[in-house]
């Protein structure tokens, strides 16, 4: 990314809409319900919003302004991530025993980075206006993980609370299912221009079989219907770890799903919306409900293919803080995100980045599957034909769901 | 317990003290660090709060008050500890995802159920006026454990923050240790006049051994040389179940110790005070001391009836709400609970009362054993010497220390 | 005990009859049948009767005949049990890992050992030949052990094949339950003249408060009556460990039997006896049991007393190698073990066995409960009314069973 | 697979050679040693022998031969492995439990397959041929777990005894290290004619980037200069779930290495062949060693390419019964299975056999990665370029090894 393809006023400007959206997006949350982290994989609203700003104080502030002063040491222990290069930290599943310092503090600190940050902008070197793209790349990545952590708070709490007000569920027709063809051959994927993270380039060529995508991806009424044909009990629709992941775990519907037309949702409890994606499905529900349907999940290049040149910004997407769901009538970004039927594994010529950052999407490239597109929860301008989202296979608390593909 | 031994305002007036104190203790707390629960066995502050009110609510005004109706149905649900008779309730482990009510609106709910309890209290039977005498007692526990929760969940903190300020450590000398001869063959323990739990009961005769007891408990300096002298290093030392159980994790030091001369307290980080007993230990570690000693474990009956006679409620207690810590110089009853060689069983002629209520204590009667005494974290006017305070053989969260006694 | 107590011809014929049992109790296993262990409390045949050897070439052979060579030094790592002062050894659950030596090469040490033992005792001192009696009881307790645990394991195979061949179940009436009157006030318990282990001294006073107790233990038909009552089904008969323990492990009827009405056996799948002792229960079993038949459990200075003046070798017990299963018509000793109320603890001035051999009882006093009587697989001649056999309160491989007690 | 390709003489001939083999392989085998299931992934001895018997008498005998008779209807529960369509089955991780039938009534029950099978191959029909087929391919591969588990199971036993007797160590010059370039653009990989799996199709078109293969495999020796840098202490050369893995599990070296010069082997204890291919590595640790050496692992299109002309059939295979363990000097085919960069998911257009063969590969694509070659105990004419064996990341216990790649 050259400097002249950017204007540091254009990204002063994103960089305090960002900032600015993950405030509104804790603003319904008290300290307790920032505090709570729900699950291991999860963590704590109030971590977010401080691990985003350690990110750019010890990126950005720490490393590239000269003098600057952390704003308390000790906080690069409770709010570092997972870079081994910058030392011990605190251990992910105890993130929820952090009462102290608490939402307001953090809030403050945020407030201190955002003015160290605007003062130094104008006098950053180029390596360090890099890193505040990255920055903001991956402070909107929280976002959507806010989102979706504070669902799976307020969804542990019998007494189901909501995070935000939705008008009621419409009346939608679903859309027709239709089989779209794909290109076959040699065609290139991965990242071209503007900003993309490591893992999604080089650019390269991938062979594509002969194959068809579906227009949309499945709705909760089909979903429906799946549960009805018994897809849960039937052993030879799954895949061996996932059949023994759905037994151990008593699954036996799309996660939030409360067993009756209802499911859990940042508006509370909710109707479902028949002629919606359905949602919060782990790779293992996806894959089984493709064999039984008579389909298949699509490749990662399959799907890149078919969908580079529709506009990534369109769609169901993350415009302002608040609570999302997905709706009818989307395209292939928002919404969901899609998985497909590739691991998460490098890119012919991967190199991951230099320094500590490149700890970002390498050392994950094991155990996990793409899932591509973007969700109702991922920030509009966040998304693009050639992002790799990934996470293992048993995880649902995302919002995640299914496009269904074909060989032709 | 007859009428005519109680006053009716005398009660209300200890019903009202009581309840402010609870209050007071969650004074320093914001609603994140009261709705922390640090482990499975320790609960959050607010649930605390929460569930003593519950307790009034339910065995009082629900069950005594003509057209009493429930604050919210709901939280019985929440708040129900582990009464099987009252129905389902939140699984122990996840008591901590729980940020809604929040610390205020628990608040609203205790000054309701107070006010509710104030104004019924007159009219109420001799049954319910019971039933109000054991709703304090139990909320005293629930005191005592509410300290013992905090201090576990700001222990978890790496930032080390305070519950409150105590003066630095003085400087004491050390009371030499002194054996004095307990009494020979048939006494009476049990509980007697007064208040007393179920499991206190019936009063009884036992038979005891030649034996001494010790004049005070051991000490943090006398525990230092425990340490020194291989004491966690040394197999033999310990019961077999204790060895494993601390190999297993990797138990070096009583809970707390930082492994220099301090420990972390409700006063925060703090030097060891060598005078003052040694605290937070669990009986594996309490058998060990003692077999390096040349000692033993006081038998409960051995305890119970040397500090038969003494005065319950003198000894560093808890007295207002605020950080305690264990001091020199006290008695009997106070600073550190004392653990017994005597696992906790039921007396001879053993009856739970009857009703919900009855599973208030023998259910729980297997792979505990006994403590007696008091610690600075017991509400003065609580302890007596009938008191069977219980935990298993693993727990080292309470104030928990030993005193050591000798066959003669 | 004095030399003038023994015979030494007397103890190596006992030597010599103790050492064939076990023999004959592992002549119709396989090699395979004997190395497997069915879980991580049980041993396989072929280690028993490899410790049992390694204790003797150990603590008589090693220690007390001067120039004795090891078999296989190495061996002694494999084949101590729990003996921190004899160093490391084999981790218990890996016990089945070991095929190798065989079945025939513990045989040939065996007699090895057993030669050795024969020219070794005319010289041997008074202490050698007191660890030689030791050895004698600790070989039947293990010959106790060999048999329920090759039950386990023989449980374990879904062929369900059988130890051994009995007749069929003949038809009995059940004797009826009578209550017998205990003494009151106090008595002496604990081990008197003739060998016992530690643990079962001193003898003291102990005091008894007015009871009663079955003249009979619980019978499987009347276990049939608690299980159709919905005893398995209802929480407030359990210690609330004990529901956990249920709940958590799908227990709904006694180890070993399968529903209908047979159980497995080392005769292999048979046919329940009505009016035989109902056998392998845990204690949270046996507690519920006399909660729902409004009696408790005795304790043990209450059992001990009630049997001190029976004859402890009468009784269905194990004479001979073969299957054994619990009978109707038995006494106090035999049939089934019967759980007490009373914690394995220190009786009052116990002190351990100096050595090594101190480790046998001693350390394992925390966390278990007492078992009076004997069973069918205790070898004729090893039981005593001052014996305390003990086990965890969730251990139902023995052969454990129910007596009830009352209060008077 | 045309009848015409196939001579039922040769056939059977085969099928009596594999069965064979099988045997031989057990022949030095207690009942003991062959019962006993080291890890929950590894497999008895017997159960190999049992299971592979079973293959056939399920498949063949009973669904084509009119009037067979099942030798034991209850042996299908104890040896099926994972087949959903044949009904439920012992649970894997139990599979050590099971001492009868013994060996020798396995091998009965061998023997009288094999005399069914031969008089029954001259009648059958082309599809029961086929099965025939995949019944001797099926019985290799378990040829090999053979092998792999009853190293596992010896290397349990501090004894350490050995599998057979191997001359020693020879002095071998490491063969230098030299890259080799692959072909770039589209080639063809998969299953061409010839017997071969259904995960090994279709045969399709792939894509190669430029990239270089090394000449030979990994040596012990170079694995120590890894070590000796401290390859397992660096945590930025691992993957963040191996790092994990490595930590929780103590992992500091391969598998069997013994932290000197020597490693445990079919023949027992063993110096370390400095110029022998390493052994016994998870795709953690191989992955570490590339990223350490600047280099990667190949994928699977790029090692069948680079060796789709080499003779599979030569190198240090299993010829016959015996211990084998690496040695230097041989081709791509042999010695140790190569991990690859490539996780084991379908080829386009993989379709799964219909019935319950089906089962046999498509449910096991997730969570696993691809190797490629053959060992030293895979049976000689059972490997192919084509072949596709696949483990978890994590798994070690099989002779697997790594050949490196690199970019071009």
């Amino acid at each position: 990314m050259a400097r002249s393809d950017r204007n540091e006023q254009e990204l002063a400007a994103r960089l305090a809409a960002t900032r600015r959206l993950t405030l509104n997006l804790a603003a319904p949350l008290s300290d307790a319900d920032a505090t709570i982290q729900p699950h291991p994989d999860a963590s704590p609203a109030k971590w977010h919003l401080a691990h985003t700003s350690w990110f750019f104080e010890t990126f950005v502030l720490r490393d590239h302004v000269p003098g600057y002063r952390l704003h308390d040491e000790r906080w690069a222990y409770l709010f570092n991530s997972y870079y081994e290069g910058e030392g011990d930290r605190h251990a992910r599943p105890r993130r929820g025993m952090i009462s102290r310092p608490s939402l307001d503090e953090v809030r403050d600190w945020r407030a201190r980075v955002d003015a160290e940050l605007a003062a130094a902008i104008p006098s950053l070197s180029e390596d360090a206006l890099t890193l505040v793209e990255l920055g903001i790349q991956h402070e909107q990545q929280h976002q959507e993980l806010f989102l979706t952590d504070i669902l799976a708070t307020l969804a542990e709490n019998p007494l189901e609370p909501a995070y935000g007000a939705l008008d009621p569920v419409p009346c939608h027709a679903t859309e027709p299912m239709a089989w779209i063809d794909g290109r076959e051959g040699e065609v290139e994927i991965g990242a071209g221009n503007g900003f993309s993270y490591d893992c999604e380039g080089p650019r390269h060529r991938a062979l594509l079989h002969p194959h068809r995508l579906a227009n949309r991806c499945v709705t909760n009424g089909e979903w429906q219907e799946f549960l009805a044909d018994g897809g849960y009990r039937t052993a030879t629709l799954w895949l061996s770890e996932g059949w023994d992941w759905a037994q151990a775990n008593a699954v036996t519907r799309p996660l939030y799903w409360r067993g009756d037309d209802s499911h859990f949702t940042l508006a509370g409890r909710r109707r479902l919306d028949r002629a919606a994606p359905v949602c919060h499905l782990s790779y293992y529900e996806a894959d089984a409900f493709a064999r039984w349907a008579g389909a298949r999940l699509p490749t990662e290049a399959e799907w890149e293919d078919s969908f580079a040149s529709s506009d990534p910004w369109l769609g169901h997407q993350l415009d302002q803080a608040g609570p999302v769901v997905p709706r009818p009538g989307g395209g292939p970004f928002g919404d969901v995100w899609q998985w497909t039927a590739s691991a998460y594994l490098p890119y012919p010529g991967f190199k991951p980045a230099s320094g500590t950052v490149g700890e970002y999407n390498g050392k994950f490239m094991c155990g996990q599957f793409v899932l591509k597109g973007a969700s109702c929860a991922t920030p509009r301008g966040h998304s693009r034909a050639s992002y790799r989202n990934f996470f293992p296979p048993s995880a649902r608390w995302q919002f995640t769901g299914v496009r269904l593909a074909r060989d032709a």
